[in-house]
């Protein structure tokens, strides 16, 4: 693991890291805002969504007053694997910068495109064996295509994550432009495969976890379309998952959004995290 | 005036707006932060640093949350006049972004680069005429050559800045290779011209102000060679002004630095503008 950079800032030190991923097979770059004091400390994921390197949260998130005070470390990872080798399209909701956090099966993608590996295996790895952490105390989060990913992956981990929110996340991929464009190219068009991509399947289909939090803007240019919460409000439902979904007018998709109610999903995790 | 983005963030309305400035011959571009409220409210200003536009604080600024709750509109100008006609240098501190907030009077500067009178008298007009503020309450502060500018403009105008304060200033350009290079660029080789343009100069000149504030990383990378602390707190010693200077260890020049203590001072000018 390389430091890029490190820089006291708000009671910690935020530092941004690059390694060599064997899941994608490219160097992969991440940042991790660790708090001052000798840990270990818990673990937030967040996970950034659509044209998203690691450094939109970490340049406007507005999250490290709050995990230092609240004594927690935020991991931020890319959204894809980069570089010139790596497949692309010129779209911006497909290829580089919208991996989607699926290990891809389909050619040319599933040689790098295996973003679930990297997320769920091997760079919790490495965060274990770097940083201050007590991994018995995960939580993950996200916004919108990381949204997606925060709910999936802490659905499909229950036991792992103590605590999963989101920021105007992507409920029901399988069923939007965005997710169904996505998981085809990915996946190929056999949509059972996708079902483990989907927070409103994955729960239909079983998957429970006590609680969730999503907040979502009501002046959002994707609500509609794209990201679905009523499917997930109906799943949680059925499911008797206590989901705590936040509707606020007036606010859209970016993150100044993501930074209005980031304090709130850090200290909602610490709850849970230090409970 | 035309509105360029507005958002919804934090308890008010974050917006970017471009006009044609008769100062600088130019379109010039902002961003203003207005809380939710009907006002008027107090303002403070926020000048920029080398290569920087509005953009960075208001990305990195964390200032939002702060302003929203003490009920201040937070202004971001432009560091410079820019476009294609407008004369530059291939340096990163000369020409555009690093406008030094002077009148320039040497050619090719003189037409465009005229910053003072931007800020000082355009810009604070339109501002007035736009905005819900009341201009009987300004405050002024910022970065690097941002701090040189909010300290030289506000000794310069102590009737209209009932507060003062800098983030890691250029405290003594006329003393510095940064404040050398652009003040011998923009205004030619007599440094007698240069002393309006320091904040040293101007108050063994005679410039007084009750009160001014300035926090400074230790760890910063310019503090030795371009900065010069020191200067200020002896000039004020010797004036009889209330420098507040706050050095801080490990922090470095960056917006990690800025963030960290912008609460603090958007609380400082507010004491100040609300009294």
């Amino acid at each position: 693991m390389q430091t890029i950079s490190t820089n006291h800032v708000r009671g910690g030190t935020q530092g941004v890291y690059c390694h060599d991923s064997a899941a994608t097979g490219t160097p992969m770059t991440f940042s991790a805002f660790v708090p001052d004091g000798d840990g270990p400390f818990p673990v937030l994921w967040y996970l950034s969504g659509l044209t998203c390197t690691h450094a939109n949260v970490t340049e406007k998130g507005e999250y490290r007053a709050t995990c230092a005070e609240q004594g927690i470390i935020f991991i931020a990872p890319d959204t894809s694997p980069r570089g010139d080798d790596v497949p692309d399209d010129d779209a911006y909701d497909f290829g580089q910068g919208a991996g989607f956090y699926v290990d891809a099966t389909e050619a040319p993608f599933a040689q790098h495109y295996q973003m679930r590996s990297y997320i769920e295996t091997e760079l919790p790895a490495l965060i274990a064996a770097q940083f201050p952490v007590d991994m018995s105390r995960q939580g993950i989060t996200g916004h919108s295509m990381g949204g997606h990913g925060a709910l999936t992956i802490g659905l499909r981990n229950p036991d792992r994550f103590k605590s999963i929110s989101a920021f105007a996340p992507i409920c029901h991929p399988i069923d939007c432009p965005w997710g169904e464009k996505a998981l085809g190219g990915y996946l190929g068009k056999d949509r059972n495969a996708w079902r483990d991509y989907d927070a409103v399947a994955l729960i239909q289909d079983g998957a429970r976890v006590d609680a969730l939090r999503v907040d979502q803007g009501e002046a959002d240019q994707f609500l509609d379309e794209q990201l679905k919460p009523d499917a997930l409000r109906a799943a949680c439902a059925e499911a008797g998952i206590d989901l705590s979904l936040g509707l606020h007018p007036s606010y859209d998709h970016s993150y100044y959004f993501i930074s209005s109610f980031m304090a709130d999903h850090v200290r909602w995790h610490a709850e849970r995290l230090k409970s």
